[in-house]
């Protein structure tokens, strides 16, 4: 499948986040920014500008937010002695160290000018820092369109 | 390094898996779908379509899948309480909660036509499920070819 | 925003590392590689040939240096017991798992001719096994360029 015109978008998804674990929804966001892009075949790279905070995908509904949040709380304690949080004051060491393990980006294969995913897949922005926070999420669609 | 013809080529690997934490190599048929893309120089993406399965790259070898299980099981224990499970009763929260935390997708440069890995560096997909499914991996090549 | 030219560019970024859970800040080479490259929009790659080391984003500072090693330690420890070591006698059966866990690469987007990242978010490569190393790190830029 070659098609003629190489194709590089770019846009911005803003979100107010409320601090603490948060899961927000991306995905019509990101649909937008894809069908807008004129890419129709190529992929899609959604990515988080700042180190408290992550993108992977997950189910997205009220039970899988809270089992996330507990295993994040359990696996990478809030309360637990951080050398961050001595030498910067911030308290938001737990929230670096949970950003490195899941990551600061997800891409996906775009397809027929659409993100491939699974049916009860969303992409979401997780809210690791432990302050309210206004994100601007870089979305970048690179591929080929007519 | 600029090529003329920018290339952009999908394909789905399948496969069926047993459930619990398995671990299928999926380098052999990557490569495979490298080659026919025409892509010479570009990037390759790995991915699942769905929230219970994941990708990352591991030496594929009997010790490790054990291992790699064990340490989830440890890290998400199956039979922790999840709210996920209480609201849809299919008993996978923690398979959820694994994949968002491994990641849906890997993403490695391709140069003379290969993905570029490790000798002992494998692509793997990460059965999370806890029962078996069929699964479709979208794969995405997108650069420059002759 | 389309431009004309297709650009695919690849560098390798070397390293020696210590062994242990060590951080090498990666942001400036990897902007070199991407002002090189000739690509003015698209997305960077950040990769690791190998399978015990990984590469996420993090604010490169000496106490978070601290917290990340200490966190993998208590969620993979290097002391427990690994089949991979039984098997193969190297000792770094936790370097593996941490790994797969953290990931292999990190993709950005490109933005005039610059990845983009927050201010304290660096890319950071993990050195994970339980030796010094000398690492060869493949970067691919893919974009479009003037």
């Amino acid at each position: 499948m070659t098609a003629s015109l190489p194709r590089v978008h770019g846009a911005e998804i803003e979100l107010q986040t409320g601090g603490g674990v948060e899961i927000h929804d991306l995905t019509a966001r990101v649909e937008d920014v894809v069908r807008a892009s004129g890419v129709v075949e190529g992929i899609v790279v959604v990515s988080v500008s700042g180190s408290t905070g992550a993108v992977t995908t997950i189910e997205h509904e009220p039970g899988l937010e809270h089992d996330l949040a507990a295993a994040l709380e359990r696996l990478v304690p809030r309360d637990a002695r951080y050398h961050h949080d001595e030498r910067w004051g911030d308290g938001n060491g737990h929230s670096h160290v949970r950003a490195a393990l899941v990551g600061p980006s997800v891409t996906l294969p775009v397809r027929e000018a659409t993100p491939v995913r699974g049916t009860w897949q969303q992409i979401v922005f997780v809210e690791l820092d432990n302050r309210p926070r206004h994100r601007r999420l870089p979305v970048q669609v690179v591929g080929v369109g007519r």
